[in-house]
């Protein structure tokens, strides 16, 4: 009688293996909605903690544009800066944070789209506990981005508005 | 001895079934890697084929870029046209057709970036067998998108660049 129960069982372990092993290759897949490369680590002084960016468009005479992907590591965050332009970000995936200079910093999340108005001064970053992934859009028609000093970790973890 | 094996087969009968339903629950929630609303339907005559769009960002007056996302059905397609200060193309699902004037078409995938040159009459949109998302980041600064002339069926299928 064993040896008739031996196939059966066999054939459960089996396909239980290969359950999980699809199960573990849908994961991987589905690991990351990752859309553009994650580029280059940022190496300026103008960012904490770690931060990548790949240039997916540079800006020329004509179409006075910039679009990059940057990703930030959990914690990590720009500098406060303004653009005379002002900024688009979009975000793609992860939590991240965003703060204008007199505001309450805002929570994103992936399909969260912001305005930053021009020579206003504000920062992103990813939260705590998440990379975060967006696009940022900068319009050069009026010159380059003013870099100022390194948002505090007080301001970091300072209260967020309601969403 | 047959009851014996009729525990067994229920088991591998119902890890069948489990493991099905599992496959289908990851399937239905990778269906769609959607970062952005669909939005509305394009009722205008500047496309052909059922195509959606939400508007990200409008231009303004001292940062003049709109930032659209765009969903083409299989087969729609925008007519010819051109921009003044050109047009970028993120490729965010799907697969879809670019084509320039004097160009052949190109296969647009997931993370393709394209940089549309000022005045260069070009069309995109969804290849035949899948819906295509973009995102399109216009500059309004030197004025509005110039609209051309349909793509033709024999435009729309004619042979694409390797990639």
């Amino acid at each position: 009688m064993r040896s008739k129960l031996l196939l059966p069982v066999a054939l459960i372990a089996m396909m239980l293996i290969s359950c999980k092993q699809e199960e573990d290759a849908n994961l991987a897949e589905n690991d990351t909605t990752e859309i553009f490369p994650k580029g280059e680590k940022i190496t300026n002084s103008n960012f904490v903690g770690d931060a990548w960016v790949q240039m997916l468009i540079t800006a020329d005479s004509i179409n006075r544009n910039s679009v990059g992907n940057v990703t930030f590591a959990p914690g990590a965050r720009t500098n406060w800066h303004s653009h005379p332009n002002g900024q688009i970000i979009l975000a793609l995936e992860g939590t991240g944070y965003y703060q204008e200079k007199g505001s309450k910093k805002r929570i994103l999340r992936k399909g969260d789209v912001v305005k930053c108005p021009a020579n206003l001064p504000h920062w992103h970053g990813a939260g705590p506990d998440s990379e975060f992934v967006q696009l940022a859009i900068t319009s050069r028609v009026s010159g380059p981005t003013e870099w100022l000093e390194a948002v505090t970790d007080e301001q970091y973890r300072s209260d967020h508005t309601k969403d």
